[in-house]
């Protein structure tokens, strides 16, 4: 079953850190991870850090003043959990012989297995076999279970099992100098002999943590319950329970942790919710088998099935799509649903980039879209609640409507760095990232799209229409009248490519009219004008209202959208930006036989004291976006409403033209390019594909995936398989598809939502079959080649492609 | 215009606290009132409690160890402001002459309007105009305006504007003994000369609440910037103003407030979240025009308009009716959307039940679901995220599935008192409310409401559906089966009726069979049931997975549906309990003429060493619950089906019955009276629902209004009209109406939602006008007499009666 197992056998000490990301268990509301090996071993002498070491990680934005700020704040490690004999040393990988090491990422129940058999220095053979998991039923409980087998000795052996409140922020090297001290002490209890309590607060946003555990001890099948010694100290508590051992009957340790933080609903006191949670008598068979129930409930909903006619890529694709929704589905679980929560650029499994919101939403949306939009809907209220941020921020820099931050941080603030260090050359550059204003294009064209999957009137009427609205008119206060080019242009921007963040020798940041952008803005104004047609005339002219928006300004956004410049080479090339084409062109060989990786140009020619701002080199996919994010139809359309030309040939053109000027220094931008070649040029697809497949899980960038996973490269691979390759396209009232499998490929099957309906895709090269569930939702439209055909409930059809 | 203001002109001593109560001002997230004359009086001598004073009210409900604990706190008082001559004493009402007052709740626009015109001992005339509101568009602000006129004098004045964090919860004098202190200090800090900030914490839960002020003045229409003295005290923060007054032109004192707390979302830190608030520019014209538009969309969707051949009973209705609406929205306002919060019983209002949720939702929702829906699925999400908690008190109590509290704290923990208080006699009588099982009847009828008029599956799929499944299956682990009965029965309860609470001189607590809590059993169970056929089968089958419901569970709840007992007299008459015709026929003349009002019956029998427990009397509805909460045709079903005569004659016979036997020891009770006699005796129901109309305005219960206005009765009496007068059912798929306007009154207009529709219902005693919005919405299906009729997008069709 290794389509549904993670296993890695044997131990390689260069590999902890990555190994340690990919084996993150999370339920949406926190995640556990292993420790990084720095943290505090001095002190607590793990046994060592890859059976026992952990921290957990709480979803606690903070923003303050300055960059020593973060948003993501590990919470005290319930992990701890140590032994030694006879008064030793407390044992510790590195100080024993390792005989055998397995760490096994069960990906279908979500949970974590480790063994280990070592001969310590005194001769003395023991196993050790570990199990844990973060229940995805009781989202505040997680459960670690350890046996201990003492193979050939017989001895007194100590175990003591801790909270430590002393845990840093220290997962990611190049932070090394920001503060990583979150937590002060509140108090720490001992309950009773089993149970013992810690209370924790963050330092600047005050949020109190309170975590209880229960230790159990067995042995053989004997439940135990020796009295504990209790060791406190500061933020810090553990209980030690001293018994003798020997190879007749194994000693088993569960224990049983509870997380509660004081953003949590329906509480009263964080403490007195934690607990009570580890009063309840449930032990590890109770709790694994309902989280395992859940976890098939969320696997029936959410697996992807493919056949291929070579059975080795057949099972590591499928290993590594259900990996990816796996770790998604840890980050933003149904939990998120209750929670104030966004998507983190790299899940709950690494402090990169300190926790903050990004654009990758863009890439984890559709796959929730289609399976859960329940998830989507929560997610996108998260950044309805900072659109009175989003506003401030417009008005301070001197547009009207709604700004959302490139880096949105707690309270919607932008938390975009002003400098970032390049580790190549040791030097601090001015980083203008926050001039990605194309996020809020972004941000409309997730409400657009979930409203397109789900018919969702009424979110659209309390939130999304209000954003989109807010949106749009922060696009038209940012264009400016062009009076020779009788079009709107906008000035000063980024686009997703982050290589060019200026002109070549300018001093002012930016470029302007950004293809990506401008069209966006044109796109967004036009679904802002159609908000009219679709809320209740009584919402709408309520919104209006409340939002001050007179018939005059929607006129004035009609303007813009049909008027939006769009910057062309002389060869009918979509221009990146104004002047894309009088950039040098790059000596890619060269580069490329001087450096072997050239992922990131930016560090690399930063280094020789020489920017990409000069070259025609992109990071990622930027113009490529479009063809992304809409279908040939749909852009052909808004072109053609812009009086541009859009011939069946400027996709190709352009695919062709960017993708010998890109070098992927982002995840994203392989799934980009993998999507937008599948249709143009299928055996150029796949390769991409199966990189992108590769991104964390062999972390490709070298170094990245160990401080977190990349969520919207994991959401955009899932993405390619569901949407892709299915041509799933949602628009108007009908859901189009338009099966395209790559070579290779024999079957595709999964299911999915669409307007209530449940429907089960099965798809080959030649045929598509689709059913939908007799017992819910209304008939749907479904568009296959230009055809509509209606489905309907219990329905069943076949289509030969 | 009358019908929208409530105007007390004239200073009334005794009435202050009715006034407060009835004048407090809200916006779903916290309210503001009148301090009660005792608050600190001594230390902080506010200019008359009844300009400035006020505490604010959060909905921060906290659970705790003891009765101490309580679960409404007073937060710091933002609404001081005080002035004072040439150094002379803080002016306070007490010691003044006071020449004009007039109070003035502006109903439509949410404000409060005060103004004052007196005469000190000096002989100065000084004039005052206030007014205030809790923004409804910010609902984090709240401003108060005050102007000073010097009529006859010219002097300095200092004006002082504190933040007060030394407040008692102390507004309910039977609460004396309870522990009346909730806050701590944290930190206060002075801004700049406008602005000033106070943070304090709960002390039980640790909830931070963060206050800032910032205080403007204007002498005329020039904006004035004295330099402020500091006055700081533990929990006391003020700004000190002194200037020179003249009667030329006027003092105008702007403070706006900013509250945020720790359970927020989309926030930093409570303090930063303050300051930032108070630090926009913005004035009281610019919030109250914002704030005031709010208000009118809100009018839009949930006024209701009569005319009545008695111009003087059609404009107190109209504007009793409204002041309910606006005391509803301003504890429910959509701002609890994204609020974890119930519908406590007194509001915002007042102290009483120390904010405690009861079963008033039953009363409230009906209100909300055909207005704004949203709200109740936001209310209802409250209780879903307390299952765990009912789940666990049901295993406590013996049981299955859930068993929610009829007091519930804030973690769902029941807070039923054990003891109370007659306050008649001074004796604490052991208390068996917890008993009333019924709430959770309540709640999942609500569910099933909710759901009828919305048909929202995806609220059922994910909350509704398990609420309701585990309730039902509390009822059929409560239920016994009788062998000589041949019938299921329910042991030990209590009904509504909470004058019964044992059999005459039993030791066991508790009644059996209440007809109510059984016919609600099984009709619970029923939907249960029914969730097999509305839910997606997918979902269903998680459901049952998740809660592991096997199919023999599901066909012992219908077993138990069909043979559940209902108890009735010899003649026919529904029993209240087992036994109740047995109890002792009640002196009901006698004690009218002893007592005068025996509304509270319970607390005169006991001073008399007696108890309600021997008579046949009951405290409220209690069997006619059923004919509130059910059509004929639905009661007639459920009793058939559980095979039981129920014939035409049933309803009126049993309304008889209990009607003589009921002394409307609750608000609630005239409310379902009038209800029930609107179809069976139109005249005998028109006082009723005139009494229930005045219970708060009028404080019938003589003293509990100032304690906080009763939610259920005014929701109730709103709903008389909304529902009862027009006889909206909303039962399959259809929207029944079956008007039958009260005698005198001549037309009925009000706007629905029924299903996504919006839709305008226009009523005469002859003829039913009904317009559909041609925006929006399916095709709806109108039931009227025994015709279904179809109502597209934009009809209007009009029936005679």
């Amino acid at each position: 079953m290794s389509d549904w197992t993670l296993d890695y056998d044997g131990f390689e000490p260069g590999q902890e850190a990555l190994r340690e990301a990919l084996c993150t268990l999370g339920n949406g509301y926190f995640a556990w991870r292993g420790a990084a090996p720095e943290s505090r071993a001095d002190e607590v002498h793990y046994p060592g850090t890859y059976i026992a070491g952990c921290y957990n990680r709480l979803r606690t934005e903070i923003v303050g003043e300055t960059i020593e700020n973060e948003s993501l704040v590990n919470v005290p490690n319930g992990l701890v959990l140590q032994w030694r004999i006879d008064d030793g040393d407390w044992v510790r990988l590195a100080d024993v012989d390792i005989l055998e090491y397995r760490q096994q990422l069960m990906i279908k129940h979500g949970i974590l297995k480790r063994s280990l058999r070592y001969c310590d220095p005194q001769g003395r053979l023991t196993r050790i076999e570990q199990q844990r998991l973060v229940s995805l039923d009781s989202p505040h409980l997680a459960i670690l279970s350890t046996v201990i087998h003492a193979e050939n000795w017989a001895d007194t052996i100590e175990i003591r099992s801790a909270l430590d409140g002393r845990v840093l922020n220290a997962g990611v090297a190049r932070y090394k100098d920001l503060n990583k001290q979150h937590l002060r002490s509140v108090n720490s209890e001992t309950l009773d002999p089993d149970s013992f309590a810690l209370t924790v607060a963050t330092t600047q946003s005050h949020i109190r943590i309170a975590q209880a555990v229960r230790t159990r001890l067995w042995r053989g099948d004997t439940r135990i319950t020796p009295a504990p010694d209790i060791e406190r100290r500061d933020g810090y508590i553990a209980h030690r329970y001293h018994l003798e051992l020997d190879p007749e009957r194994a000693l088993r340790i569960d224990k049983l942790i509870a997380l509660y933080t004081s953003r949590d609903h329906a509480i009263s006191e964080t403490g007195l919710e934690a607990r009570k949670a580890v009063s309840v008598d449930q032990d590890y068979d109770e709790l694994a088998a309902r989280h395992i129930t859940l976890w098939k409930q969320l696997w029936q909903r959410f697996d992807v099935d493919i056949l291929h006619d070579d059975p080795r890529v057949e099972s590591r694709t499928k290993q590594v799509l259900r990996l990816h929704i796996l770790h998604l589905l840890q980050t933003t679980s149904p939990h998120v649903m209750d929670l104030d929560v966004g998507v983190p650029a790299r899940g709950l499994h690494g402090e990169a980039y300190r926790g903050h919101i990004f654009w990758d939403e863009l890439f984890v949306f559709p796959l929730f879209n289609l399976r859960m939009p329940e998830i989507t809907r929560a997610l996108l209220r998260y950044r309805h609640r900072r659109l009175g941020e989003a506003r401030a921020a417009a008005r301070r820099a001197g547009y009207q409507g709604a700004m959302y931050p490139w880096q949105s941080g707690s309270n919607g603030r932008e938390e975009s760095q002003h400098l970032h260090l390049n580790p190549k050359s040791g030097n601090w550059i001015p980083d203008n990232s926050h001039l990605q204003r194309h996020i809020n294009a972004a941000i409309a064209y997730n409400v657009w799209q979930y409203y397109q999957v789900t018919c969702d009137v009424e979110f659209l009427s309390c939130y999304g229409a209000e954003m989109i609205l807010e949106i749009a008119r922060f696009w038209a206060s940012l264009a400016s009248y062009n009076d020779s080019l009788e079009r709107y242009e906008i000035h000063a921007v980024m686009g997703p490519d982050e290589y060019h963040d200026a002109y070549p020798g300018s001093e002012q940041p930016g470029v302007n009219n950004n293809a990506y952008t401008n069209v966006m803005a044109a796109w967004v104004l036009l679904r802002a004008l159609e908000m009219r047609d679709i809320l209740p005339s009584q919402r709408f002219a309520e919104l209006c209202q409340a939002l001050n928006l007179a018939s005059e300004e929607l006129a004035h956004w009609e303007q813009v959208s049909r008027r939006m410049y769009i910057p062309f080479h002389d060869d009918g090339i979509i221009s990146q930006f104004d002047g894309y084409d009088q950039l040098a062109a790059f000596d890619w060989e060269g580069y490329r036989r001087k450096y072997g990786d050239i992922q990131r140009l930016d560090r690399i020619l930063e280094a020789e004291d020489d920017t990409p701002n000069r070259y025609q080199v992109s990071k990622q996919a930027d113009v490529l976006m479009l063809f992304y994010l809409f279908s040939a139809e749909e852009l052909g359309a808004l072109f053609s409403r812009l009086g541009y030309p859009f011939e069946y040939e400027t996709i190709p053109r352009n695919i062709d033209y960017y993708v010998q000027r890109t070098c992927h220094g982002s995840t994203l931008s392989r799934v980009v390019h993998a999507w937008v070649l599948a249709r143009a040029d299928r055996p150029g697809a796949w390769p991409l594909f199966m990189q992108a497949l590769e991104s964390d899980v062999a972390d490709v960038q070298g170094g990245t995936t160990p401080e977190g996973i990349h969520c919207g490269a994991m959401a955009g691979t899932v993405d390619l398989v569901q949407r892709c390759f299915t041509g799933i396209e949602t628009r108007g009232d009908v859901l189009w598809l338009n099966p395209r499998l790559p070579e290779g490929l024999k079957r595709l099957t999964l299911n999915i939502r669409y307007r209530q309906q449940i429907l089960e895709l099965w798809i080959s090269p030649t045929a598509l079959r689709i059913s939908a569930d007799p017992t819910t939702g209304q008939t749907i439209k479904l568009g296959i080649g230009t055809q509509i055909h209606r489905l309907r409930p219990g329905e069943l059809r076949e289509f030969q492609l």
